[in-house]
C-alpha cells in the first residue's frame, strides 16, 4: 500500500477500497504514516465525499484499532444513547435512569472534550464525590445490579479516532458528514451495545445547521450501525436555542434532578422522555414509541427515575444528599444579571452566542489542558416566545472569576434578540430516523 | 494570523490575503507552522484554484524568504532560460552559449532534482573537471569576462519554495498550475537575472499534457515575471516525443555538442535557435523574433556558439578536450540494443516511457539521495515519422549495471509504437506568449 496513491485516488474522486481505508487507518495510528498525509488526504475528504462502504470501512476500521467492551455478560438488550452535541443539552442524566428504571440496561461510555460547557463526564463530577473513572469490571457489575452506569473513555476505545479527530481539529476538517458519522460510530460500536438512540442536534448551537444537513447525519449513523449489527435510530432535534434553562456544568446537574423531580423545564421534559421512550422500543421494553412514551412518563412521576438516579450517584461514589441539598455542589463566587433593555417578545436567543458565553464564563475548556469551573454558567430566565417587561432579567451568568463573568454577561446580553410580535414555537423534534425492522 | 483560519478560508472558496499568504509562507519556512496544517491549505488550493493577486503574492513572499543574488555589476540586459521539463531536453546548452556569443549576458542558476534524467547540473558534470558549485564572485566575475556562467542553486535561494515543493511532493499535492508557477518564477525573481525566456513543455512526458493546460501556465509565469519587473517570454513546446535522440547525462551534452558542430537533430536546433532568439529579442540584441533567429543561426553556423560553450567549460575548470574527444565523458560497460519486432513506420514514441526507461537505466534520481550512473540513458535511432525495416535498430540503452540495463530496454520496447501509416508530424513550438510590450 501507498499512502501517495491513496491521497491521489480520493484527490481525483475515486473511491477507496476497505482494504486501502483500513491500510490509512492502522498505519497512521501506529505512526507509520505522518500526520500532513493524512492531513492532505482528510482535505481531500472534505471535497471529494464519501461513499457509504468509505465510511463503513473507516467507521470498522477506527473500532477495531482499539479495545471493545464485553457487556455479553449483562442481561437483556443493552442500549446506549449519545447526542451529537449541543447548549445546555442535560438529558442523559433524565432519559437513561428513566429507561434504567423501566429495565433497560444502560452502559455508558461518555467523553469530555472542548466546547461550550464540560462533557457528560465533567458535569458528572459537580456532584461531590462521583466517580467517573471506572474500571470495565466495576462497570459492568453496576449495571448488572442496578442498570446504569456511566463512565469516561479510555484511550484504549477506539485510538485511531481519537488522533484522526485531533488532526481534523487542528486541519479545518471537522465539518466532514463522512467523518463525523463515522467518528461517533466507531466509538459507539466499540461500546459493547447492543442498540443505540441518537440524537442529532440542527440548529445554530449544533454541528450541522439544517434539518436536512441533520437527517442526513442521522440516516448515515443508522445505516453505519445497521451494517454493523447494532440497531441504531437517530431523531433529529432543534438546537436553535439552548435546552432547558441551565448552560453549564453543576446547574445543569441540577436542573436534571428538578426534571426528574416533575419539575424541570417543558422541553427537557418532552425531549428526555422522547429519548427514553426510543431507549426502551430498542430495548425490547416497549412494543411502539407510544408504549415507551407512556412507560417513560410514568417512571417519572412515580419518581421511579429520581430513585434509579440516587442509586446510579451513590453506586458510583457520589453524595445521594446533594440531590435534596444543592448547596453541596459546587458555588460560583459571582453572579451577574442580564436585564432586558426594552420591552416585547424573545424572538431569538442563540444557542452558539450562549454556549460562548458559557465557556467564556468559565464552564468550558478552548484548549484540552484548561480546567473548568463547575460551577460557571448561564442560567436563563427567559426563552424564545416569552414576554418581557422592559428591565426584565433575562439571564444570570455564574463563576468564579469576576472579570469572565462579566464578560460573558456582555455576550449573553447580544445572544437575545427582542421584538413586538411573539415568534412561532419551532419543533423540538423534528425526525425520527429508524432502521428497516422498525416503523 | 491564525493558521487554522487561512486553511478554512480557503477552503471554504474565499481568496486570501497578500497579508495571510506572506504569513503562511514565513511562517511555514520559518518551522513556526506545522507540516499537517501546510499540506491542509495545499490541498485546499488544489481544489479552490488560486487567484491572480494570491499567486503573485505566493511567489513574492517565496522569493523573499531567501537570499537575491545580485547581478547589477555585470552591463547589459541579463537573459535567463528556464524549461519545466521534459526527456531529451538539452537546449540550454546551445541556446545559452549562441545567446552569448551574441552578446547577451547568461548567469543561470539550474537544479538537480527527481527526473527521468539528471538536471541540468548533473548533465555538466559529465564533461570531466567541470564545476558547478560556484559561488556568486566567481559566478559574477566568469559572466563579466565570459558572457555566459551556469551554477548549481545553493539553499539560500527561495528556501520557502523549497521546503514547500519538499512538502507537495510527498502529499499529491504537485500538480496545481499556481503552485508550479509560483514555484519557478519565485526562484527565478531571486536569480538577478533582468529576463526570462520560459520553455514550457506540453505532451505526454510533461507536467502539462494540453496545449491548452500548457498556454495557461506559461500566461501565468508571463504575468508573474510582469508583475514583478522581470520581462518574461513563454513558448509552448513539443514534449509528446523526446527532444533529439539522447536522453541521458553525458549523452546529451554530446549531442548538444554536436549541435553547436552544426550536426544535430533537426528538432534540437530548431527549438535551440527559437529560445535563443527570444533570448537575444529580451536582451535588446535583435528587434525582432525574426532578426533574433537569424542572429542565432549565423551565431550556430560561424562557429561561434561553439567556441563560447569551449570557453564556458574551460572557465568554470572543465576540460575542453572532451568537445572534440567524446571519449573523455564517463562511459557506459553495458548496451543493449532494442530491434524493430515488425515493419512501418514509428507511429508513437512515449516520452513518458522513455523518461522512465532512462531513469530505469540509471540516469536519474528516484530518491533525493541516488546516485546518477551520467553514463546511463537511451540513445534513440528513430523518431515518430521514421521508416523501420523489420529487426532495425529503434534505440540502444546504455549503463553501468546490466540488469538496470536489461530492464530498461524492454521499457524502451514498450515506448514505441509502429504502424503502416506514416503519421503527421506534430508542430514543435504551439505558441509564444510575450508580455505586453512585444508584438
Amino acid at each position: 500500500m501507498d499512502m501517495y496513491g491513496i491521497i491521489q485516488k480520493k484527490r481525483d474522486g475515486g473511491t477507496l477500497s476497505d482494504g486501502e481505508i483500513r491500510y490509512f487507518v492502522d498505519a497512521y495510528t501506529a505512526g507509520a504514516i505522518p500526520d500532513y498525509q493524512a492531513a492532505a488526504l482528510l482535505m481531500a475528504m472534505f471535497f471529494n465525499e464519501l461513499s457509504r462502504g468509505e465510511i463503513f470501512a473507516l467507521t470498522q476500521a477506527m473500532r477495531d484499532s482499539g479495545d471493545r467492551i464485553d457487556l455479553s455478560s449483562i442481561k437483556g438488550i443493552k442500549v446506549d444513547k449519545h447526542s451529537t452535541g449541543g447548549v445546555g443539552d442535560k438529558t442523559t442524566f433524565i432519559a437513561a435512569p428513566l429507561a434504567a428504571a423501566c429495565g433497560v440496561p444502560v452502559a455508558k461510555m461518555s467523553g469530555r472534550g472542548l466546547g461550550f460547557t464540560g462533557g457528560t463526564i465533567d458535569k458528572m463530577e459537580s456532584i461531590p464525590g462521583m466517580r467517573t473513572g471506572l474500571g470495565t469490571d466495576e462497570f459492568v457489575r453496576l449495571v448488572k445490579t442496578g442498570s446504569i452506569a456511566v463512565t469516561g473513555q479510555t484511550g484504549r476505545v477506539a485510538p485511531a479516532d481519537k488522533k484522526i479527530y485531533a488532526l481534523r481539529d487542528v486541519t479545518a476538517t471537522v465539518d466532514i458528514l463522512g467523518l463525523i458519522a463515522s467518528s461517533v460510530m466507531s466509538k459507539k460500536l466499540s461500546s459493547g451495545s447492543d442498540a443505540l438512540v441518537l440524537d442529532v442536534k440542527c440548529g445554530s448551537g449544533a454541528f450541522m445547521e439544517t434539518v436536512a444537513d441533520a437527517e442526513k447525519l442521522g440516516r448515515m449513523m443508522a445505516d453505519i450501525g445497521e451494517a454493523a449489527g447494532m440497531e441504531t435510530v437517530a431523531l433529529v432535534t432543534d438546537m436553535q436555542q439552548p435546552l432547558g434553562h441551565a448552560v453549564g456544568n453543576s446547574i445543569e446537574v441540577i436542573e436534571a434532578i428538578e426534571t426528574l423531580k416533575g419539575r424541570g423545564p417543558e422541553d427537557i421534559t418532552e425531549l428526555s422522555l422522547e429519548l427514553c421512550a426510543y431507549m426502551l422500543l430498542l430495548g425490547g421494553k416497549a412494543s411502539s414509541r407510544d408504549e415507551g412514551l407512556d412507560k417513560a412518563a410514568s417512571a417519572l412521576k412515580s419518581g421511579a427515575g429520581l430513585a434509579k438516579f440516587r442509586s446510579f450517584v451513590a453506586g458510583q461514589g457520589g453524595d445521594p444528599r446533594a440531590i435534596d441539598d444543592y448547596g453541596l455542589f459546587p458555588q460560583a463566587a459571582f453572579a451577574e444579571e442580564i436585564k432586558a433593555a426594552a420591552g416585547g417578545y424573545v424572538t431569538g436567543l442563540a444557542a452558539r452566542g450562549i454556549g460562548n458565553a458559557s465557556r467564556e464564563a468559565g464552564a468550558g475548556r478552548a484548549a484540552k489542558d484548561d480546567i473548568i469551573d463547575l460551577a460557571a454558567g448561564v442560567q436563563l430566565r427567559k426563552k424564545i416566545g416569552d414576554p418581557v417587561e422592559p428591565g426584565a432579567a433575562l439571564a444570570v451568568v455564574y463563576g468564579n472569576d469576576e472579570m469572565k463573568v462579566k464578560g460573558a454577561a456582555a455576550a449573553v446580553g447580544r445572544a437575545f434578540s427582542i421584538g413586538p410580535e411573539k415568534p412561532q414555537a419551532r419543533r423540538l423534534v423534528h425526525a425520527a430516523i429508524c432502521g428497516k425492522g422498525r416503523p
